[in-house]
C-alpha cells in the first residue's frame, strides 16, 4: 500500500491526491507538519517538505509532487493525465510548473504563511498588506485563468 | 533552427543549454532580460521567465526548463539524461527539483538578486545579511551534494 506523507493544506500534496485518485491508486494519508522537521521526515526528504510517498512492501520513496505524478503516469495506464504529443506534454507541464512556481510564490505561498503558519507556528498576526497583495496577485492570475479557459478546448486533441 | 530566449545568468537557462548540448540539438542563443517584461517575451511566457524555446518553422513554443528538458527528452533519442526503470527517473526529477527550488531559493536567488539585480536592475547595493546567510545556507547543500556523491554510484544502473 502507498503512504502519502502530506499536509492537508499543502497544494503540492492536494495535487498529488488528485492525481492518485485520476489514476485509481489506492493509498493512505500520513499527516506530516514539514515546519516540525521529524528526523524520520528528514531521513525520507532532506528538503523538509510535503508531499512524499512511500510504499513499504517495495522499498520505494519518492520525493516531489511532479517527480511523484510523473511516476504514477508512467507506472499506471489508466486515465493519461500527462498525455498527447510531446508539444502537448510540453503545454501540460507548463501549466503545472505556472501554478506550482507562480500562482504558489505570488498567492498560495504567501496566504498559507500569513494565515496558518503564523498562526499555528510562530504566534503572529497576518501582515494585511502581505494579504491584500497576494489577493491582488490573485486576480490577476485568475483574468489568465479565465483566457484559458474560454480559449482553449479542453478535453480536446488540439493543444491550442 | 531552435532559438533560446534566455538569461546568461539564469539556472534555468543555464540547465536548458546543456541539456541541448548533450542532445545535440542546435540552437541560437537570444538574450531577455526577464525585469524589463517586454511585450514580445511576455506574448511567449505570461510568467516572464526565461528560458523559452521556440522555432518558428514549426511553430512551437516551450516554456518551462522542465517541460523544455522533457519535451527533448521525449523527442530526442541520443544521450538519455532521464533515463533508467521509473523509480531511477523519480529520483532523478526529485534531484533536479532540489536544484530548481531549494537551492535556488536558498542560494542562487538570493545571490543573483543581491549581486546582480540591485545592481544592474535597482541601482542598490547588496544587503550583507543576505548574502551572508545565502553561503551558510550553500555549505548545507554543499554537504548533501558531497553525500551524494560519496554514496551513489552515478552512471551506474543502481538508482541506490
Amino acid at each position: 500500500m502507498w503512504q502519502l506523507h502530506q499536509f492537508p493544506l499543502c497544494p503540492f500534496s492536494r495535487k498529488v491526491r488528485l492525481h492518485l485518485a485520476e489514476k485509481g491508486v489506492p493509498f493512505e494519508l500520513w499527516r506530516e507538519n514539514p515546519w516540525e522537521q521529524r528526523d524520520e521526515f528528514l531521513d525520507q526528504n532532506p528538503a523538509a517538505r510535503t508531499p512524499v510517498i512511500t510504499n513499504a512492501e517495495r522499498g520505494i520513496t519518492l520525493v516531489d509532487s511532479r517527480a511523484i505524478c510523473e511516476y504514477f503516469e508512467e507506472t499506471v495506464d489508466k486515465n493519461p493525465l500527462i498525455n498527447g504529443t510531446a508539444q502537448m506534454r510540453a503545454e501540460i507541464r507548463r501549466l503545472v510548473a505556472l501554478f506550482d512556481e507562480n500562482f504558489f510564490g505570488d498567492v498560495t505561498g504567501p496566504l498559507l504563511h500569513e494565515r496558518m503558519k503564523k498562526r499555528l507556528v510562530y504566534r503572529q498576526s497576518p501582515d494585511s498588506r502581505v494579504l491584500r497583495e497576494a489577493m491582488k496577485l490573485a486576480h490577476e492570475h485568475l483574468y489568465y485563468i479565465d483566457y484559458l479557459v474560454d480559449t482553449r478546448p479542453w478535453r480536446s486533441v488540439d493543444p491550442k
